[in-house]
C-alpha cells in the first residue's frame, strides 16, 4: 500500500504516556490494549499497526482514536481522523514515549530500530527482533539512550528480579552468577522421542499452561522458544551464555530467576497471563493495582517442581546456543529457518523433529556476514527461508 | 562488672567498614565473624560483646583484635589492647559503620537504641528488639537517619524482594499488596494436636531445616517465631498487619515473598544458611561472591510446596496479631512471657501447648502503658516474666 505522509497533530501534553502498538490485533497487541483500557488516564494511543485482521483493527481505531495507523490492506477501512503512516514514522512522533513491539516475525525489526534511534523506549514482545538483531538493537539503544523494557514473561521476570538489590548502577555482571530461564516443557516434556517424532500439529499446539499464537506454541513444544530466550537474555542483560541456564518448571508459575554472586536467588511468580508483564513494562518504574489481573493463591498451589532439560529430545536448545556463540548472522538464520520450518510442520509437510534437523542443517551450511547491518540480516533471513524449502523437499514424505 | 571508660584509639580510616558484633559468641555472632573472615579487606571489627562463653570470646579477641569488648565476666580474660566498654558506648564510636545485634533476649534493646541515636546502621538478628520496641526503634532510626538492615532470613528476603522495581523512593505501601512470610512449620507441622500436647523438649528441638539456638527452635515449633515476624515486618516495612500473611513452606527454600499491587510476586530463595542474609546485610548495597556460601541446585530440588497455617494448632500466630493490634506494651508482654514460658517448657515444668495458654493469659491480664518509653517496656517485660511464673505454678503438673 501507499503510505500517506502523516501530518502530526498539535501535541497536547496532558501527562499521559504516548503509546504505539505494533501488531495491535495480535495476542500481545490486544492484551496491551486491554491494559491500556484499564488506565485511560495514563495513556493515549498515538499509533496502531496491524496485519490482516481488519475487522478487529477497525474496532480498535474507533475505540482508541490513534493519530496514526498502518495496516496491510486499507480497503474498506474507515480510519476516522487517523493518518496512514509507515511504522518507522509513527514511532518517531515526538509525543510517543513507548513502542510496544507485538508484531510477528521480522516485520518489527525495522520499526524497532527506528524507534530506538529516535530515543524511544521499546517494549519488545517479539523474539525475532532481539534474536536476529540483538547486537544492533542494544548498541543503537545505548547510543540513543533508548530504554528496552522486555515483555516476554521470562525476561520481564529477570528484569523484575535484577533490580532487587537496589544497586542498579552496578554492572549486572558484577552481581549476577546466573540467569535461570524457566521452561514449562510444553506438551512433550514427558513424551518419548518416538512420540515426538510422530507428533501431529494438533498435539504440538496443545500447550498445557499458556494460550499463544501457533508459531510460538510450536516453539514451546520444541524448546526453540527457550533457546531464543537465551539469545535475547544475552543481549538484554549483557550476560554471557555460560551464565544463562534453563530449568524445566512445568507449572509456569515462576517465570524466571536470577542467582546473584552471593548465592541468593530471586524469582518472579504470577499466574501465566501476559497482561502482567505487559502492564509492568507500561507502568515501570511504578506498579499499578489492576483488579483485572489474576492473583496467585500460593497457599493452595500445587507443588512447584523443577528438572533439568533433556538436550537429546530438545536439540533446539543446543542449536540456539551454537548460533549465539558463532555470532554474525547465525542467529538470524536460526530464527528464519525455524519460522519457515514450523510453517512447514503446521502445514503437515515435515515432522516435528525435522524442525531441529533442518535448522541445524541451515546453520551448518550458512556463510556468515560478520557484524551485520540490517541489510545483511535480511539477506541471511531470506537465504535461510529458501534453504529450508529445499531441505524440506529432500526429506522423506510425512506419513 | 565495672565498665572501664574506653579511650578511643586514633581513627585510622583504611576504607574498611567498622563493625560491632553484639552477641559475638552466639549463633548469629559466630556466623557474622565467619563472613567477616571471608572479607578481611572489607571490615575491621571495632567492638565485640558476648555473654558467658569466655573460651570462645578469648579466641575471638585474639583473632579480630577489636578496640572494645564487653562480656559478663572478665575474670581470666586476656583482652590484649582492647578496652572494656559498655555496649551503648562502643556502638557510638565514630569509626563504627554497622552494628550487628545478635544478642539473645532483651539485652540488645538498650545498645540498639544507642546505635540508632548515634546514626549507625543496625542489623537486627534479634527478634526481641523489634517486637518489644519496634515503634521506638524505627522512630528513632528515622529521626537519626540510621538504616535498619534486617538479618532474620524472612525479613532479609522481603528486603531483597522489595527493591525489585527500582523505585525504592516510592512508598512501599503504594506498591505492596501483601508481604508473605514463609514458615517451615517446624517439627509439628503435620502433628496432631494431641501429639503437640504431649511433645517433649527433645521432640520440639528437632527442627527439620534450620540449626538454631534452643529458644528460637521452640518458637519455630509453636510458630511464635512467625507471629513475632509479623510484628517485626510491620515495623520494618511500614505495612499494616492485614497485609502480612503467613504461608507454610516445609522446604525452607523460599525465605519470604512480596506480592505487589499488580499481582506480581517476587520471592527470595537460598539454602537455609544464616550466613547468606548476614552477608547481604554486611555487603549491601553490593553483592559479593563467597564460595563458602552453599548454592541451591534448583534442577535437582524436590518440589516446593505451600499450605495455609492451622491456627487451631498454632494459636501463637493469633496471639502475636492480637498483641500488634493492641499496641502499647502488649508486644513486650508477648515477647517476655514467651521467653519465660519457653524456658519453663525446656525445663520440663510446663507442656508445649501451655506456652500459648500462658502467654494468652498474660496478654489478657496486662495493663498496658500507651506509647511506652524504654523504662515502660522493661517494666512490662518484668511484669510478664513474673506473671508467667505464677501462672505456671497454677497449671497441672507435667506428666
Amino acid at each position: 500500500m501507499q503510505a500517506h505522509r502523516a501530518i502530526p497533530a498539535p501535541s497536547r501534553d496532558d501527562g499521559r504516556k504516548g503509546l504505539v502498538v505494533l501488531g495491535s490485533t495480535g495476542s500481545i497487541g490486544t492484551q496491551t490494549l486491554d491494559v491500556v483500557r484499564s488506565f485511560p488516564e495514563r495513556f493515549r494511543v498515538i499509533g496502531l499497526a496491524a496485519g490482516r485482521n481488519n475487522a478487529l483493527f477497525q474496532r480498535q481505531l474507533a475505540e482508541f482514536r490513534p493519530r496514526y495507523f498502518w495496516c496491510q490492506h486499507t480497503a474498506g477501512l474507515e480510519p476516522g481522523e487517523a493518518c496512514c503512516a509507515p511504522m518507522e514514522e509513527m514511532v518517531a512522533d515526538p509525543d510517543v514515549g513507548l513502542v510496544m513491539v507485538g508484531t510477528v516475525g521480522i516485520a518489527g525489526l525495522s520499526p524497532t530500530l527506528a524507534a530506538v534511534r529516535a530515543g524511544k523506549a521499546i517494549a519488545p514482545a517479539n523474539k525475532e527482533v532481539l534474536v536476529m538483531a540483538g547486537e544492533a538493537v542494544t548498541r543503537e539503544a545505548a547510543r540513543h539512550g533508548a530504554a528496552i523494557l522486555p515483555v516476554d514473561s521470562e525476561h520481564n521476570a529477570i528484569w523484575q528480579c535484577l533490580q532487587t538489590d537496589g544497586a542498579s548502577h552496578l554492572a549486572v555482571s558484577q552481581r549476577v552468577a546466573r540467569l535461570i530461564l524457566t521452561a514449562s516443557g510444553g506438551p512433550f516434556r514427558t513424551a518419548s522421542r518416538r512420540d515426538m517424532e510422530e507428533a501431529t500439529p494438533e498435539q504440538a499446539l496443545r500447550h498445557p499452561n499458556w494460550t499463544m499464537g501457533p508459531k510460538i506454541t510450536i516453539d514451546s513444544a520444541t524448546l526453540m522458544n527457550k533457546g531464543m530466550e537465551i539469545i535475547e537474555a544475552h543481549w538484554l542483560f549483557g550476560v554471557p551464555q555460560e551464565k544463562i541456564d534453563v530449568v524445566m518448571h512445568p507449572q509456569s508459575i515462576i517465570h524466571s530467576m536470577v542467582e546473584f554472586v552471593d548465592g541468593s536467588i530471586v524469582a518472579q511468580l504470577s499466574q501465566p497471563d501476559m497482561r502482567m508483564p505487559i502492564q509492568y513494562a507500561l507502568s515501570y518504574p511504578e506498579r499499578w493495582s489492576n483488579p483485572r489481573l489474576p492473583r496467585l493463591d500460593l497457599a493452595h498451589l500445587k507443588a512447584l517442581t523443577f528438572e533439568p532439560p533433556d538436550l537429546e529430545r530438545f536439540p533446539c536448545l543446543s542449536l540456539a546456543r551454537e548460533a549465539l556463540s558463532k555470532g554474525a548472522t547465525y542467529a538470524a538464520v536460526l530464527c528464519a529457518a525455524d519460522e519457515a520450518a514450523v510453517a512447514l510442520f503446521l502445514d503437515r509437510q515435515i515432522r516435528l523433529m525435522d524442525v531441529p534437523r533442518i535448522v541445524g542443517q541451515a546453520l551448518d551450511e550458512h556463510r556468515p556476514t560478520p557484524q551485520p547491518d540490517l541489510e545483511a540480516i535480511l539477506d541471511a533471513d531470506r537465504w535461510a527461508r529458501e534453504r529450508v524449502q529445499s531441505l524440506a523437499r529432500g526429506l522423506p514424505a510425512r506419513v
